[in-house]
């Protein structure tokens, strides 16, 4: 069901063309004449109508507007799936009641500081390890990442600790090897509307973390997991990583009133990235916490043994004992809310 | 310490040019010549250079930039004053260890309905009401608010309850029978700036809570302040209450990022208001234990009896039952993050 | 006629409910139940329910949506009135085909200063002078105007040239002295929701000119200008004077695009204040261009004979030649565009 | 040059840290001290600072801001090659006096169609063919282009026309394909921060159409173009196509203040797509006008016969009627500007 709202000046022949053109989708027109404007309400199965069509619609001389009444996606919508989706990697399972962790640093360092920064962050109760072997950065003079090299030093992480990876992918033509080394697939903000590469790890059998894009809408962001969907990969994890306002004081502003409102729009898990979002280390642990109690199932946190040595990002890296700091905090306030933080992993262990 | 940046082109003289109009302020100039730009640090006493001189050096042809290094605001700053404000309203003091709740409807109704809600809320815990009896509304053809009869009304729940009020000043020449009645003068976002406002709240003796203006940086929101403080009231609370970013999912995007840069820049208590800052209730309680995870000192929380029968704004006003899980919840956050809320007012009684 | 969304679990009470509350406001309700959604279509005069009517029926459980049809202002709209607002000033007549352009420094400066440059931009072809008494100043610490004083040398320069001048009202106390000296009477950006004012201002026989907000919508804006004309003054100037975005390499950014969009929707005139849109005088004149080939009726220009020394906005003033070259760019613009600037002045002053 | 502002809590050892920091890296520290921040001014060669070790930098404890002087980019900069760089495409010359148009649909439609309106849009002077072969769209149910058959029809209007033709590529693994059929390369909005992308078609040889980011500052324009540029590939033409903010009015908010302030920074041609700027075709005309006005070295069209067939965006796309209306308008002030129109073209024929 859509709404057409004509111009004051819509002839009845104009009401009739339009008639005859929703005629021709198999739809039909339920016209109210009110003094000031007609409107047409559009009956039958709408989701049929493209974007396109609808704009087409939009291009008539005598069209004001037209409103869309249904939500542009459907796989990923509480309408379509009125449960969770509960994603489960290697007995990890998010989008539940245990709040998930993923730490580690920007870019993937070089083997002995990474995999000693996975088995600090391990001991301090993440559950997946995080780090860019292919990095997106705005200057092409800086370091774009180690490449494979990186990913094989992810894995080796991964074996040390036990904790599964995270790792993005930049380009469609590296994924047969990211998704070899990977646990999860991450497409960054700048990919959010990379529609190939929305594609190309729609096939794959991976789960796909997807950053929400800089001033990408929560409409737009769905619509991008829908493109993953649409391809038959349905475990798709959501991560709020900050959008661009006119506030400078932080890196971005992150908006976790997102974190309520997918939840009301979308079954899919949400997870936010304080480090990105707010992009001083200091501001980092009480966004952490106002993640938690948003909503969120998870968090992104970008975590260095020393950041002033930091192939990237030092300046939002937390050291491993600010990080201690945080895991214990959310596991407080993960347990006002009902919910199990690490502090509570032991618990669960001995069950 | 103040830097100014030449262009490629500046000459020697221009330097000297530069020097001078220094000089004739009292200050002096470190000039350091890159192999690419000239780079002139001002020493001296530059927080006696107004942003109007600032202004004509950035006029002068040669110069390319000029950064300020200190911060526009003094007494705001927590630079001048370490410690935290505390401000203390009849016995409640706002900006320690107790989280508090200002509740009510967005505009004061009749009085039996407002001296209801001002009840309920009670009952549940807050500790201040609010309503406003001038409403600073998009459309010249809706409710204006009361007027003097609502301040009454406000007056007569204060008295009924026992909590005090808090209700919005609009113009300087409402400022006598505004302050009569009230224990805290609001500011409203829209009025942020509006500096004559400012200065009258400045001279007055009553604590001001001051919203953030829509589309207003931290950096102005705490001059706004500073223009409060210069005049010698000193009694300032921040409320953050949404910014103005391109998502239109909820009606404003809540900053809560900004409470914790607030309390590395400031000394000042701050509050959050949820309801305006989402415009759903459906989405207020998340972002209200969001805001005390993330360091607020308090909420301000539209509540209505009947939302379908509001004066104004029902689609975010809660109902006193929801209102009263909000404030359950709250207190359990609270309590994980060390802090009082409604909860474990109990226990402070009896102490 | 406006139309109501309701969530899939509405019932058949849900619906009569509705239906009940718009009976009581003398509205009829249309029924179109689709496979995933009931839409109602309101009947009647819906021009008289309110935004907070509206809000109230948002506010009900079973509403997912109200979509307002009609514009929310009245007198403001070309729908209420086709022909072009015409406004004259002593003789010069905005919103026609002469386009117009108020020039001078931003703040009223000593009267000798001042008086030259009204000379000086009268000689260029401005036909207004411009300069403000009262300034609204981020900073406590900064000049504030001249005030009173700043009026009457204003009045001295409208002596010493025949221009007629425009200058801000920044408080509802300050309207009797400012009206007796001033042609036409500013209301500044962040002013443009100061209720009170624009109710003070619609009280008024002097033309307004009422400027964008940093944050306003067109929407909003209008809105502002419906609030003067709902009290009788129905000559409102709108000033676009750009809007605060995440770009920072200029002061704001200038939205050209709302000059056609305006044009569509009201009958009153358009100007452009270039200088505060940028903030930087060398990137005046080219905005001063586009703004006329926007449709512009005229342009509001910062002018300072020794822009080093402004008590205000130095860095984006106009030196008098640079004015004088921007004067003579345009008039070759309104030229192309079939419109009277400054060197077809002589012409019509033959006639 | 660099400047390092340190906290107010900053020790000696903490200076002689960075000190020994900036000599590690053959830079020089010019330490000013004064009563409230100590500022460290560095010295030497800091092109060769990377961003990430300047954020190394930013994550020392003792360190409250660091300001880059330098532009990040280099080649794309005006410091670097001070005259304008003209791009020539088969004897059209991008940069120079002439004002190009690019104009065709949005998407290529089926050979007759878009022949058609390749002749159409030639007859009114456009002096180059678009339309996407390959669509990025929001949702995955929409037309996503007709592929490699859309880029032959492309080819046979050039041939039908003699016009040299823009297409958009999406994907590195269609480089060769697209090249093979294209004139100039389109990198569009959503891939301006595509790094693997730009850094493939850095490898060409084929001038790059590079439309700007809906949220990208005009720096980060400038970097995507340098990355293009480091790879080799100096023929980047900048495409302003607006920016995403609040205002809902348009489509998008078209920043032609962009335009004076590229032309300050950079060597490279300028133009300007209104079509997706507004989004409405009936703004798109003085839109144009203004583009010109402002400075732009040519415009980027939508045109189609039937708007209301069209295969993608009917509704801000112009019928031939507007477009040659428009062609006589721009012809108007490109004239004013003293810059050569299409109208200007015989004269330029007969020479």
């Amino acid at each position: 069901m859509d709404i057409i709202v004509l111009t004051p000046s819509a002839t009845e022949e104009d009401i009739r063309h339009i008639i005859k053109k929703l005629a021709g989708k198999g739809l039909k027109a339920n016209i109210s004449s009110g003094t000031e404007r007609t409107i047409i309400g559009v009956i039958g199965d709408t989701s049929k109508v493209s974007e396109d069509e609808e704009n087409a619609i939009r291009a008539i001389d005598c069209v004001e507007t037209v409103m869309r009444i249904l939500k542009p996606y459907k796989l990923a919508s509480r309408d379509f799936k009125k449960e969770d989706t509960l994603i489960d990697i290697k007995g990890n399972v998010i989008g539940g009641n245990r709040i998930h962790v993923m730490a580690g640093p920007c870019a993937v360092e070089k083997k002995p500081i990474f995999v000693n920064i996975a088995k600090k962050v391990k001991e301090s109760g993440a559950t997946f390890i995080r780090g860019g072997a292919f990095k997106p950065r705005t200057s092409p003079y800086t370091f774009q990442g180690l490449g494979e090299e990186g990913l094989q030093i992810l894995a080796e992480a991964r074996e040390a600790t036990g904790l599964p990876v995270v790792t993005e992918l930049m380009d469609p033509r590296d994924i047969e090897v990211v998704a070899r080394y990977s646990d999860i697939i991450q497409i960054g903000a700048r990919n959010m509307q990379n529609f190939r590469l929305l594609l190309e790890v729609g096939e794959m059998k991976k789960p796909v973390l997807l950053k929400r894009g800089l001033s990408a809408t929560i409409k737009e962001w769905l619509m991008a997991a829908e493109y993953i969907m649409s391809r038959g990969n349905l475990d798709v994890i959501l991560c709020e990583r900050g959008i661009r306002t006119f506030e400078t004081a932080t890196r971005n502003t992150l908006d976790l009133s997102a974190i309520p409102v997918l939840k009301h729009l979308t079954h899919l898990p949400v997870m936010v990235d304080p480090s990105h979002g707010v992009g001083k280390w200091g501001l980092v642990i009480p966004m952490a916490r106002a993640a938690i109690a948003a909503g969120a199932d998870g968090l992104v946190i970008e975590v260095h043994t020393n950041p002033e040595e930091a192939l990237s990002d030092g300046e939002q890296s937390l050291r491993p004992d600010v990080f201690k700091q945080l895991m214990d905090e959310i596991g407080l306030i993960a347990g006002a809310m009902g919910r199990r933080g690490h502090g509570q992993d032991s618990l669960r262990m001995q069950k």
